[in-house]
């Protein structure tokens, strides 16, 4: 069902920090950086590969009292989620918990590249799962 | 310098398990699932958009007095690390060491897909990084 990656999130403190290592020692050059609204995160996309790559994705937290804020303090950065493309994210959605995958959200929500939903690590084999639909016009970013 | 992300590793207690999400429920089918001789893991590839796209990676370790296998007993299944494609892994190796980027191998050795390193999660913000130079014969797997 999946098209692909669309993006490995990586949680830090802060993204010009972490930039440093990413962009000016690793070599990738970042496309996006943005504050999203309604998560309080600015979130960083260094694309990797072309249109059909995959995307490293830096996370900081703006909000300390966030779920995001409390992640980064107990487990210090690093490896946060795996997004993966689908073409359809409310059939995605009906399709989960039709097999009874727990889910995170009760519909999809704005993303920063389009819509998505979050299944739990529990029915993932440990590993927080974004599945997303990708706006048109944010397509290749 | 990294061409694309080649894969993200997930490792887990049981491959033929983890299978059961990652291909019976998400759908994606795994185009490789080998033993890899001197790590002593089995390691599944599922791979996502084509050529230019990633993969997943699920790591089972076999040995129970490995690095891998203390991991996972710690942290319980999840996300491992990131693989990066480079085009000359000794090149990239040289140049991290002249960046004193932390660094786990001396030199490279050979990966499931090629010849690679790892980075120390301490200079990459929390990830360890894998960067490979992937085999000919392996490419597109």
């Amino acid at each position: 069902m999946p098209r692909r990656i669309d993006h490995v999130a990586i949680i830090v403190r802060n993204i010009e920090q972490a930039l440093q290592f990413y962009r000016d020692t690793l070599g990738i050059t970042p496309k996006v950086i943005k504050e999203v609204p309604g998560e309080q995160v600015r979130i960083a996309f260094l694309p990797l590969g072309g249109p059909e790559g995959s995307k490293i994705e830096l996370v900081e937290p703006l909000n300390p009292d966030s779920s995001l804020a409390r992640f980064l303090e107990k487990r210090g950065e690093g490896l946060h989620h795996i997004c993966l493309e689908v073409d359809d994210v409310d059939a995605a959605l009906d399709e989960m918990r039709a097999q009874d995958v727990p889910v995170l959200d009760e519909q999809p929500r704005p993303s920063a590249d389009g819509r998505a939903f979050f299944i739990h690590p529990k029915g993932a084999h440990g590993v927080l799962l974004e599945l997303v639909e990708v706006e048109k016009e944010q397509e290749g970013v």
